[in-house]
């Protein structure tokens, strides 16, 4: 059977969240239809983006009547499996990691932490974080599999990124989120997103030094 | 006075944290001198990319020798401002505002949260989260310009992000650190580093399930 190979643009992907977010604006305001225009001006995009964007996912609109709202929000959910949470381990409860638990806001775009884990917490008795069952990571390749969970936050110290991730693989892990500074190496086929908070603020730091060193006092 | 443009590389300075984290571990470890090989090998990068990296901040090693740890160290913090902690404003006490605030790692990287802003406390008696005082939005102008804060970390909701972005540039900020959805439309001087984390996932969630289709069951 051939496959069939799908064609998705990364930076319309990372703009569909922003389209739910307007469009549940004008569902919640009774708005039952909504044209390209409209939706350009709320994301600060041009027509023509939000045309092909939204033909990227199969939606099209009907000239001069544009979109029905119920169906493009519904249309993006389906497209991104956000109807359905998607469901994703967290590894690692230092600082960072305990923070991202407190923060419930990943319910909104559809992700579900069903489980955190912390090498720290090997042999530890069962317990809970934000309402979160918490397991040592001796749990993680009996919890994975059981619960066919395939996407992980990782949140652990930088000297065990490298290791853990690897781990997380072997046990199943397809997609990870990274929140430490390390660059994984892994097998090609895992999925990565990474978010380097002291990458950003070293960029940050930088350029503000530098802009004010070149500034008239 | 000519003024000395400086040539700096966007992967390099996001690097730098990671040679401090290591070069730290060095030192620790009594390690008075360390080679690029070496740095190489921690960093996960070529021995050819360390030397170019510090090159560029102006720190060069000794054929044989190396470079010593902890001219190194001093050379990184240095040219990353991290010596003095880069002070900043964080604006939008929501969750994700909030759990930054309890986040305590930004020690680590030079950065210190002076005081948080949100604009439901208009008019609020003045308090404090997590030993930061926290302040109406009403009273950002005043303190900006006592306390010559330049950056700010952007935590409102998605629908205030281009409104109040444009309030803190007339107050001051030169540098915004943007944990909001939307694409910010400030002017061309003003510095800026975006994490998007409802975008992370929207890419992770969509490559993910089109695994997961592709895959044998």
């Amino acid at each position: 059977m051939e496959q069939q190979k799908k064609f998705y643009s990364i930076p319309t992907l990372r703009r569909l969240p922003n389209y739910l977010r307007e469009l549940k604006r004008l569902r919640d305001g009774g708005m039952e239809r909504v044209s390209s225009p409209t939706l350009a001006k709320a994301l600060r995009i041009d027509a023509i983006s939000v045309r092909k964007d939204l033909e990227m996912i199969g939606m099209t609109g009907s000239p001069g009547v544009g979109y029905r709202t119920a169906d493009l929000l519904l249309g993006i959910e389906r497209f991104l499996g956000w109807q359905n949470a998607s469901e994703a381990f967290l590894v690692g409860l230092g600082e960072f990691g305990r923070a991202l638990l407190a923060y419930r806001g990943f319910d909104e775009f559809g992700l579900r932490i069903v489980a955190a884990f912390d090498e720290t917490r090997r042999d530890a008795p069962e317990s809970s974080l934000h309402d979160v069952p918490v397991f040592g990571l001796d749990q993680f390749p009996h919890l994975a599999e059981r619960l066919k969970i395939r996407m992980a936050i990782l949140c652990v110290p930088d000297d065990r990124a490298q290791e853990i991730a690897e781990f997380l693989v072997q046990c199943g892990i397809l997609a990870i989120w990274n929140f430490t500074s390390p660059t994984l190496q892994l097998p090609d086929g895992i999925i990565r997103q990474k978010v380097n908070l002291a990458g950003d603020l070293a960029v940050l730091s930088v350029k503000l030094a530098e802009k004010l060193k070149n500034e008239p006092a």
